[in-house]
């Protein structure tokens, strides 16, 4: 029998995160603060997140210690095996292995945990009581109300109104771990009651139930506020998967001489990756890929600016790719890629072509999820059928090409969650959305007077 | 750092299938002809099942090789890990070790595809192109639509059209995996349109649904029916489970003292059982328990008899405990123990005292499944709580009696597209069912005139 599948015992787990910030090929451009115009200081961000969360956003040691607390619930579902997909690669018929880790083996069903456990205990070492966060579609909310549930926190979720009604599972999951799931707009903060006032019906977006989070979170001594991605220490907690995904290939002596996987905000393309991105700046000949969608394509047609994280204009200025902090995406089934910025470490490898980017269109990512969920038996999250897109064309290219070539990628999560994409897809209901430039150019607008990094 | 899972390397799999037949402690009655009253033979099968596994079905060999095309396909998630669960056991206070396999990391999220893949394989074999088959809450029906795209089969699933209606994710998956999935009642079929023609808004049942599936079959020569519980080779199949189990025990030198899991059909039970039943029939001290719910006691409150699996009196007579074929279970969230039988070998060795029945409330099961969401953070299907709700009882005793327990269960399933259930029982909205002696009384008069076994 021809081996699928390479686990790690659970002693063999990695015990250190991997911190590309030793290794960056040049000096990145530091947070703003949008009043002054300063950089931002460890005091301007203590009332939003625990100082032991800000040290290690800002630290530059290579090598950060997991917790044996974190590590003890980690093991719940690490090290997550690494698969061969050969039964995708018979049908792709092309001269390419495919390994991926598979994240969706999680109680949640996604990477999230990985830095949700982690963020979790931080909070509760620094004697915070409670976490507020938002949510899109839910895989971040559903983690961290897990975390919270495993330390003794409370966790108060915002999701979106128009998600909390149409995927009713997500809030389902978070209340069965405990956590207070609340639709936003909601009327607990005034940036909720203010946007209510205006439409009582308001479904929500992304930016809203950020600076609900941000507002709760604040005002209240005990709890501090909790991001899902795009943050610097947020990669650094997911580097766990590409380091078991090194000790793993190893074990069968294999290198990639491609890493791929789908990028919103980024924290689990930078999981599978920063540990590649160390080897490619000290020489190694690699290919980094990302793949975003083509109606948010932050990296491929966006500017690298500085802008704010969030649309309500709460957080720092961050130096990124970004398409406008008031761009509002095309309503996509991959709400996890539905984000106007990207993680400023991705960014600033992708100014530097460490990485490189490529955008794909939802009826190209579903056709190769359906073709791997046939193949390979396991469903994909809608965003992980972009990471799957462009492993599909990184074959044809190899085919064309006549080369052979090893790739490894991280499917994020599963699809049981989200099977009404599927559906739709299946029934021939999803649109295509062709992007208007000038839609872009609109949104770009709005941060034209930021400085520029 | 304290070990949680035990893995199997994929060269350590089990090559074989245990059949119990070949160690029963006593002969067991045969299978009857309704119309004759004698036994059936083979050739009475061959229009529903191909021969090869109507073979499967009556040999008393004791081990059956498992074909290489289907060890193949297991490797796709098997062997499945093998957890101790040490944060419930600290939740619980008691004198217990708790071991259980995690089955939920199949694609579908159950057991259902150990025996889904081998009957889609041996069809395949026999030049089947196409199966039949009917499914309630859809765990099997897309267990098996999963397994026939694998093998390059045509699956047509007839569903419950209350769960088809209520339940729509498990209908797209059985899509996604390109089956054919139609609400039952439907105008496929002569028993279809009969009960159509007196009650268009009819929202069928899994006796209707089996009816339409059986003669779907038996119409269309190139197409057989698959069951996927009660028989005996489909137990043989889930013997993979307990098996690897075994294995992994034994790797960490532990051995039960009580082997745990829930029963509708009785399949994930028997998979994790039946290795550990012949090991008690050759004089081990180990208690076995099945557990199943109030609302359809079956093995608690039925008498053991022969009867009809399904409620169109289509099946042979088979001998095992029972509700009468006509009883209706309340609608309780656990879809797949909402059956008036019992597989016949299970239903034997209960009758034999090798096996113990418990019964179990809904409201109980979901409690216990909640703690355990919460302790150990997989949401289990609500099937598989009522296993859970077991092994909290056990424990309880044990820390009376001050003794210590190891305790092993199938951890059958997740319950990640069963959430609604978690949200009526976490809003108070979960209904106790008490179930009259009357019921069971009216439904048992049905088979009265029936031999006994």
């Amino acid at each position: 029998m021809e081996q699928l599948k390479v686990f790690l015992d659970e002693s063999e787990i990695p015990r250190q995160w991997y911190n590309i910030l030793a290794d960056m090929p040049s000096p990145m451009s530091p947070p703003l603060h949008p009043g002054t115009g300063q950089p931002v200081g460890p005091d301007d961000l203590a009332p939003v997140f625990p100082m032991n969360l800000i040290e290690q956003e800002v630290t530059t040691e290579r090598w950060i210690d997991i917790p044996g607390e974190v590590l003890e619930k980690y093991l719940l579902w690490r090290p997550t095996p690494l698969y061969r997909a050969r039964n995708f690669e018979k049908l792709l018929d092309a001269p390419v292995q495919i390994y991926y880790k598979n994240e969706g083996v999680s109680p949640p069903g996604s990477h999230k945990p990985n830095t949700a456990v982690a963020q979790a205990y931080y909070n509760k070492a620094f004697g915070i009581e409670r976490l507020s966060t938002e949510t899109g579609a839910g895989q971040w909310g559903s983690a961290l109300s897990m975390a919270c549930q495993m330390f003794g926190l409370e966790c108060r979720v915002f999701m979106v109104r128009g998600s909390y009604e149409q995927n009713p599972y997500r809030r389902m999951m978070m209340m069965t771990w405990g956590a207070n799931c609340v639709p936003s707009p909601s009327n607990l903060t005034e940036a909720g009651k203010k946007i209510l006032a205006d439409d009582p019906d308001s479904p929500g977006s992304l930016g809203i139930a950020i600076s609900e989070a941000i507002e709760d979170a604040v005002a209240d001594e005990k709890a501090r506020y909790s991001l899902g991605s795009v943050l610097n220490h947020v990669l650094l907690h997911q580097t766990i998967v590409g380091l078991e995904a090194q000790k793993q290939l190893e074990q069968i002596g294999v290198y990639p001489d491609v890493v791929l996987g789908c990028a919103g905000g980024g924290s689990n393309f930078a999981g599978i990756c920063l540990p590649y991105v160390r080897d490619k700046v000290h020489g190694k000949d690699i290919a980094i890929v990302a793949a975003e969608p083509t109606s948010c394509p932050t990296m491929t047609r966006g500017p690298f600016a500085y802008d704010f994280g969030d649309t309500a204009m709460t957080t720092p200025l961050l130096p990124m790719y970004t398409l406008g902090h008031d761009f509002v995406p095309a309503p996509i089934h991959a709400g996890g890629l539905r984000y106007h910025g990207m993680a400023p470490i991705l960014s600033h490898l992708v100014k530097e072509e460490v990485i490189e980017a490529r955008a794909f269109d939802q009826i190209e990512t579903f056709s190769a999820g359906v073709q791997w969920a046939r193949a390979e038996g396991f469903i994909s999250a809608p965003e992980t059928n972009h990471a799957i897109a462009a492993v599909v064309q990184e074959a044809q290219r190899a085919k064309e090409e006549g080369k052979e070539k090893v790739m490894l990628f991280n499917w994020s999560g599963h699809g049981l969650v989200d099977l009404a994409a599927y559906d739709a897809f299946l029934s021939g209901k999803l649109t295509q959305y062709e992007l208007p430039e000038e839609e872009i150019q609109r949104a770009l607008r709005a941060i034209e007077k930021f400085p520029k990094p």
